[in-house]
């Protein structure tokens, strides 16, 4: 069994990477090899087997043919421009998401080994006017240039799919909190900063009310899960291959509470209110009504409290003092 | 008014031009040029308006850039790779039907001009394990290439109208019929040869039960909701562009029935019944219960008899003896 992820020096690719090494198999055979490609040579990960570590552009189809080989077996494609950062630059977002995860798929095609791909989308697919709650059979109306490349993606994962290239498989990911690591250009940033800079002894901004719900992760499920989601049957996977995530509802409110009942009173202190309305136009457009009715009866979870992800964060990422 | 119809050589795009030609004005303005364009340089229609002909490949930007100017209005995207033809090839389908219409996007995003774009989108759209019958907010599940890329289109139209780059409008057609002029490598060609071959007195072949049904739409009524689809107002279009146009379900042997009462017991015996296993597994994939509620409530209309379509046929497209 040998496993590519693509993407794999970002928070997810790397928590992926380590809870496979400490696994050993996958898809009921033994792991061989391991290789993380990201844009920047990813930090590598200690595994009981080989474990390299490259440089891939995922928009440069030469670049994607040197990550994947016809021993590549299981292919995690992680890689994208995030939301706010594809808003502000139309080609980029295009150039990564769009052309990058044809790239890929194209790789395999040419290949004729039929790999598995276990695609990450977005909850960002949603929006529009389509009545709640989300279901498996809701349109897909982003309102967002990265839902719209995240969208495409799914469909083509289908359609290579249904031809035979791959055996792909689609999780729409609900917002991963808390996230370790720094903020970043996701319209989704400060839903992990506004506890983890506390968390850590630093100032967060909240760019919205404390009533404003969302669906949330903690990323220790989301690793869960996207490994339980290559191990899924293809006949099980049906004729969308593309589901919902499992998730949880929360308001701000909510998250802060949860930290406060973890950690004490003084984190949430750390936290000014500021509106910002380019960060709410994007959020606020987001559609966190979900009922993941596929996913959860093929067994994905979701986490059973915020408390839960606070502490998820505390034992596995927050930085020693 | 400057309009420009890619794929202005085909069916629809040859009775679309002569249509704008009687009718001399859209969106509330006379009408001033019209362009044809096409793979192959389109047959010119006689207006009271200059009209050119022009070959355009949409799948090479540089072709599509000489065919549309600053100075044009509405943009008919009707060019296309049809559903059987996409199935088989599948690197050019993607090239004409994907990248073609990136390239018409992309150009218009280029001049900064935000024309009106009308994009024809299929019900081939449609498919997978979504529950009937289909409506406005439907998840797109297609099992055909065609239809994937015609659901890459809409994503697109959408992202590209949300940012402000055309202000586009997307139309899910019906397969059309009776369409005239000869079988073409659509799957759904039989759906018009089994009625237009028998009423020019030659033998059609069918390749599925008479109980088959399906979603129709007239070619006259098509034109005539590409016309009120350039002229509904973008307020009104909403956050999805694209739509389900109306057409009405008929069996197979209610299409012959209609074609009995019109024209006589005569042609109904000129068609074979021959089971072809390829065009069904197609076809019997698409979706033919469509409750499409937005374009009707736009004002977009169906038929009212498939005896109207055979009626059609007579009047505007047969051959004469």
């Amino acid at each position: 069994m040998n496993i590519l992820i693509l993407g794999g020096g970002g928070v997810v690719g790397q928590k992926l990477a380590q809870s496979l090494a400490q696994r050993g198999h996958l898809r009921g055979q033994e792991i061989t090899r391991m290789t993380l490609a990201d844009i920047v040579d990813p930090v590598p990960v200690e595994a009981p087997f080989p474990v390299e570590t490259t440089t891939c552009d995922i928009a440069d189809p030469a670049s994607v043919a040197t990550s994947i080989d016809a021993d590549t077996d299981v292919i995690y494609l992680l890689a994208a421009i995030v939301s706010a950062h594809a808003e502000e630059d139309f080609d980029t977002g295009y150039r990564i998401n769009m052309t990058g995860t044809i790239n890929v798929l194209e790789r395999a095609r040419a290949l004729g080994t039929k790999p598995v791909v276990v695609f990450t989308s977005s909850l960002a697919v949603f929006g529009g006017e389509v009545p709640d709650p989300i279901t498996d059979h809701t349109f897909l109306n982003p309102q967002t240039s990265y839902g719209t490349q995240k969208a495409i993606g799914e469909l083509l994962v289908n359609d290579y799919s249904r031809k035979g290239f791959i055996d792909g498989r689609g999780f729409r990911l609900p917002t991963i909190s808390v996230r370790p690591g720094k903020p970043n250009r996701a319209a989704s940033s400060f839903m992990s900063s506004i506890l983890r800079e506390p968390l850590n002894g630093q100032e967060a901004i909240c760019p919205v009310e404390d009533d404003f719900l969302h669906y949330y992760l903690s990323p220790r499920k989301c690793v869960e899960n996207l490994i339980k989601g290559a191990e899924l049957a293809e006949d099980d996977v049906g004729m969308n291959r593309n589901m919902m995530m499992p998730g949880k509802i929360w308001s701000v409110r909510q998250l802060i509470d949860a930290m406060t009942a973890v950690a004490g009173a003084e984190p949430a202190k750390l936290i000014r209110f500021e509106a910002q309305p380019d960060i709410q136009r994007i959020v606020k457009g987001w559609r966190y009504d979900q009922a993941p009715e596929k996913s959860l009866k093929l067994g994905l979870t979701a986490d059973d409290s915020f408390e839960d992800n606070i502490r998820y964060y505390l034992e596995d990422d927050k930085p020693a003092a």
